[in-house]
């Protein structure tokens, strides 16, 4: 329940416009036809996806600001993982008619804090009537001039497999907790309501797609630190799951990934408690860690032997045998199942 | 009924993907994280709308073609008429599981005809589940270094209201033709089909958007020919009709607009005899005329005397009185009514 009235469709953008974040780079804001950024660099880089109710999220169980928190993230990654520095989104927001505004102003708030944090602006929107909450956002980057995008397809023999997240299968869990767990006792559960809160909105770390297109200076000679690391030779974000995703790599690359399950023990184990929670085991948590969509964390490939930080190897890259088809496998076997078909 | 079988996802985007436009501009195209398109500058003009069934069109009176025709024009237009030549599209579909590929192939169709005609690549699309058929299209351009945005607040008084139609009203004429009329008589009658055509998938020449923000040159002395035109002072394009959008304009710029009724006679002339077919009588084609939305022609002001080809004059921009409100009048009369409120 709330004090905010109903109010028509500029009444709405009039209340929720203001709090939306503009960069310098903005030259004309949102109320306009359309809005004008200025770019880094003429090399435009676009994505656009869209959540909607019933299907991608159960407004009962996530909030508004959860809910633009993740449309922003789930395209902010695509553009990171061409290598590009988000720069600005749009939204077009859908909504049963009398809809309370306080849900869209939440949406929008949880659009403009994750834009914000990444320094992107959110330049301009469209509010429409529908049976059922939906938002589409289009985010844009720009590629620096010189600088290739990071492709599926640049993926070489020999390469390190590295993902951007310390913890993997976290929003499968939490989809699995939403979906099939009792309420009450995971309210009281604090590692279940993070794991639920990261279906939500996950929340990888996103600068790690556009600092790892331009790879690690080595550090002085003699500084004791690590290594640099080369740019990655291939990128993506990880949308549909790791076994998935990666393997539109190794088909975009004409490559072997053979994953190291060893590399993946410890994000099974952290899972094995939202699991009994389920009264499942460690089958349940393989299974989130390799096939878990929504994940949105950067897997790349690099020349190795280093990674960026913030990175960690999972795995190496191959060539593939005679007749073999390219693929993406575990511990040098096939690996069972793909990802989540949006529209299967 | 069509043979096409329910695809996945990745099935129906392999299908749908080679018949769209790809520019030399664009780096990279459909099937990454990104689209990478390199701009005429890196002054990005940006825009989104969406169009949903059963509120913005019903699958049983339009054609998928058309849908993915207006989604495109209602978006081209509003880049349009920044001033900018849209250069790119991309689009996210939500559609029912198991809805006829035909459909979407259809509305793919239709968006990648008209972003052929204006030179707009189509370069990513999400295909995604969800109750009702929607598409939400996002369309860019880019303004030349040096060439302000044509912004609604820059009408002055003195100026030249314009309009880039020959006939305004069909949108809306096409609607009420859909909503109210006896379907088999209307399929009888030319008139009416073209009207309702026009209302699933307006077709204004978006050209003008671009075209009047640079002015036309003068041509040369003696040739006979009609002088130049300076740039468009304001601009628009009319979405929610001439009322609504002209009264957007004179709010934004402070002024008055007066539109001159004679200049509008033809338009409702020419509507006449489809007011006829649902019993009404001129009222309804002023109506028509006045606060037709879905039209997406340029609304713009001119310094005058002379318009840019295309475009015809139809009022003109005068200071506000003593203690008067910017406003859009008809004859220097206040007119009734505003334009459509998408979500009121």
């Amino acid at each position: 329940m709330t004090a905010d009235a109903p109010l028509d469709e500029s009444g709405i953008l009039a209340r929720i416009t203001p709090a939306l974040p503009q960069g310098r780079d903005v030259e004309l804001g949102p109320g306009d036809d359309a809005a004008v950024v200025r770019l880094v660099s003429p090399r435009l880089v676009i994505t656009t996806d869209t959540l909607t109710e019933g299907h991608d999220f159960l407004l009962a169980r996530t909030t508004p600001e959860q809910i633009g928190a993740k449309a922003a993230v789930q395209n902010l990654a695509d553009v990171a993982a061409m290598g590009a520095r988000p720069q600005a989104v749009v939204s077009a927001v859908s909504a049963p008619r009398g809809t309370d505004p306080s849900v869209l102003k939440g949406i929008a708030r949880g659009l403009a804090q994750r834009c914000a944090r990444y320094g992107a602006s959110v330049v301009g929107g469209d509010l429409g009537a529908a049976d059922a909450l939906s938002i589409t956002i289009t985010a844009v980057g720009a590629l620096p001039e010189g600088q290739e995008p990071s492709v599926r397809s640049g993926a070489r023999p020999g390469d390190v497999l590295a993902v951007g997240s310390d913890q993997l299968g976290r929003s499968a869990a939490g989809l699995a907790l939403i979906l099939k767990g009792d309420p009450t006792r995971l309210e009281a559960d604090e590692e279940a309501r993070a794991l639920m809160t990261w279906q939500n909105s996950p929340d990888p770390d996103l600068t790690l797609g556009w600092t790892a297109a331009i790879g690690e200076a080595a550090p002085a000679p003699g500084s004791g630190e690590a290594e640099g690391a080369a740019p990655a030779t291939a990128m993506m974000d990880l949308s549909d799951g790791l076994v998935r995703d990666g393997g539109r790599i190794a088909r975009a690359s004409g490559v072997v990934l053979d994953v190291d399950p060893t590399a993946l023990e410890g994000d099974v184990e952290a899972l094995l408690s939202a699991a009994a929670l389920l009264g499942a085991g460690s089958e349940a948590a393989w299974e989130w860690v390799l096939h878990c969509a929504e994940e949105h964390a950067m897997l790349a490939t690099f020349p190795g032997p280093g990674v960026p930080s913030g990175f960690r190897a999972i795995g190496s890259v191959r060539a593939r045998r005679d007749g073999e088809e390219p693929a993406i496998m575990l511990g040098g076997r096939p690996v069972a199942g793909e990802g989540f078909d949006h529209f299967g």
